[in-house]
């Protein structure tokens, strides 16, 4: 009988190894793309791709046991070679080659020139070709990004006591409502794209008390704008026992502290690729609704047009605000009005035209939508008759309140926007690996 | 101007604190869910449920501030007690309280008797009333061990150098094609749920040299049986460079080495709760699908109906045969035939209408499908014109292996049947959290 066991006998080197003040003079082995070849005569540089960077190769006519002709930019390498320290080498160090061994070899030559510093060619195109123009290690480096911003997340709530959850996406009702939901046919039913895990994360807070989820969201919005997407990446969490929403702005400061030392710390090579500083975050601004819109009508000179509303270019005028004003990137808005918020959302005793809820604003755009939801079953029923909704397809979750659940709150974080912000990127289809919009199903 | 830092003071302390030496004798304040009341007369027991577990209290007439009568189980509290060491509380520890507040009130007593030590009710009954049913901290272990796997699985592929991605879930094509698809509208064109993110993750493993996904997969299959779900989480991985598919076992090998480890040291409390002792896995026995077959034949006196096809008879008893045999909860089971496969995977040379391809069984279950993959252009072509299929909406798939492909494999891993399994539950749907099948498309 066979066996597998859990580890393989490693038979190449990966480029820390490689890097090791140790390997200096070694002969090594280790796979990868040809992302260039540049000749230079006698001598040819061979530039691999691997998933920790680049490595310099270079040929030497009458040194190596093979023909450099022939060779072919994305085909695939296991290389053989000495170490040898190389200040002008990208990594400090290049790889003399005696041998190589080809895996793998394209029908095409490349149609973008992803071994380019920069990029150069239109969105458009680096969209519809997106396994090709992500070989450019910059464009890579966003969704490393993205990877470590996701991690953040996890391993922050994960200290704090949170449970990870997995609710469907496929359901009866949508947790918003409205016209923006995708339809579809379930084995002869009406069902819907969920627009986002809000009834199943409130739910499932009476009984593990902190849960997250990171997942794909459906929101089938006409939006044709640098900052919409009909379906993107929620970083969801719910807490139970609070004693207000600013408890669940703590917790999101907390996670982006955290989120920003895990990036400084593990994704040093990205930053440094994207040429990014991290945010500091001390502390974050947090302002009402009501006083932010006038704090910046009277700054900027802008009339204010309806007091319960806010535009994009107000968003935008706040961000700059505090940017200007206390050097931060970013500022919890309060209060929102009652009419933009779902039913779910809790009202302000003091006030109920507005509610216990925040939009965090990360350069003069919402990236994060949170707030205290309404824990008491009979306020529940209440807020749904004055706004003429059905309990229809509502049943489980209004039982949940019926059998008694904590005071919560909770906030949802578009993953996509988060790392376009931090990018620098203006659209947000940068910073998404397939994003789907009014135009855009594939690749 | 306000600000948000990211600590808040804490007034409240959790079991951890509590349970520690140094907290006999002390007064703190917890919050917490009243699971059970039981009234001895003068002494009360009320037992709080909180995230961590279940806590004894006591009240006693005369010694608190407070009057007992009229609270309701269900409801939230915050309260006070002195910590007494109580070698017959199920922590070894109990609050003797001195003051209660109450936080919130159910409407209605419980339907389910949540505080037993065995929820004795119907699936049906669990799954219609999910919020209210995971309160049973029994129901709810399972799913904390749950997220150990899912846990397990991500630390592990970060630590071998994968990166995370994020793959849409509407898309133009399904990854397989055929029936099982759920369609939908998309702004007026057609769109399917992918039933697994499968082109997506070869599309990126050219990026990123090793990525894994986990997300929800769609599938719209109408088996009405223990095992079948309609949406379930999907562990992906997808992996480069590799020199065969014993490569792809290898690392699912490590996972799960890795993830009992996990479970053993962090999941302890739902391990015992649930009374599992974690699988060894020193190493998995690997066996041919011809071979498996010709074994469970013999020994169990069954003829082989059909060479190129499993039943899930079959599947059971090749459990059964390596449990007797081998001793091993798991085998894998190669070689699938290519007919039963989808075209990219590869065909194996020395005789192709077999695959270099696997199942994980575990306990006769498949958890597991995997294999490695066509990354030559020609090859890819070849095998799409000769099972008929057409190349509409895989272009920029095919352009990624026009363009240049490493080697590769990989394997997507059910979530749920995995669970299942681990907790020797009977029905899949008994670790979903909330399911989706033929009928169920609620809560």
């Amino acid at each position: 009988m066979k066996y597998v066991t859990g580890t393989a006998e490693r038979k190449t080197a990966d480029l820390e190894e490689l890097l090791r003040e140790e390997s200096e003079g070694k002969t090594l082995r280790l796979w990868g793309a040809v992302h260039a070849i540049r000749s230079m005569g006698e001598v040819v540089f061979v530039v691999l791709r691997r998933r920790e960077g680049l490595l310099q190769c270079v040929y030497e006519e009458g040194k190596a046991a093979f023909a450099i002709k022939g060779l072919r930019e994305a085909s695939t390498l296991e290389v053989e070679g000495v170490v040898k320290r190389e200040p002008r080498a990208p990594q400090g160090v290049e790889l003399r080659l005696t041998d190589i061994r080809v895996l793998s070899e394209p029908a095409a030559p490349l149609p973008l020139a992803v071994s380019k510093w920069k990029l150069d060619t239109s969105l458009e195109a680096k969209l519809n070709m997106r396994s090709v123009s992500l070989r450019n290690v910059r464009e890579r480096a966003k969704f490393k990004l993205q990877e470590g911003i996701v991690r953040g997340f996890r391993d922050y709530l994960y200290s704090q006591g949170f449970t990870e959850i997995h609710t469907p996406k496929i359901g009866a009702r949508g947790a918003e409502g409205g016209s923006n939901l995708f339809r579809l046919d379930y084995f002869h039913r009406p069902a819907v794209l969920e627009q986002s895990p809000q009834l199943y994360k409130q739910m499932m807070v009476g009984v593990f008390d902190r849960v997250f989820e990171t997942g794909p969201v459906f929101r089938a919005e006409k939006h044709n704008t640098k900052r919409h997407l009909n379906e993107y990446t929620s970083l969801d969490l719910e807490m139970a026992y609070i004693e207000g929403f600013a408890d669940v702005m703590t917790m999101e400061t907390g996670f982006l502290q955290y989120t920003m030392e895990l990036l400084a710390k593990d994704y040093g090579r990205e930053l440094g690729l994207l040429e990014i500083s991290l945010p500091k975050i001390r502390e974050i601004p947090a302002v009402r609704f009501d006083t932010a819109k006038k704090l910046v009508s009277e700054k900027y000179r802008r009339p204010i047009k309806n007091p319960f509303d806010l535009e994009p270019e107000e968003e935008v005028l706040i961000g700059k605000y505090f940017q200007e004003e206390y050097d931060s990137d970013f500022v919890f808005v309060t209060h929102y009005p009652s009419k933009k918020r779902p039913f779910y959302a809790m009202d302000d005793p003091a006030d109920p035209r507005f509610t216990l809820s925040f939009d965090l604003l990360y350069r003069g755009m919402e990236i994060t939508t949170g707030g205290q939801r309404i824990h008491d079953y009979g306020m529940l029923l209440e807020k749904l008759e004055k706004r003429g909704m059905t309990r229809e397809g509502l049943e489980q979750y209004l039982d949940t309140f019926k059998y008694g659940m904590p005071p919560h709150g909770g906030l949802g974080i578009g993953l996509e926007r988060l790392t376009m912000r931090l990018c620098g990127e203006d659209n947000v289809r940068e910073t998404t690996l397939f994003p789907r919009d009014l135009s855009r199903l594939e690749p």
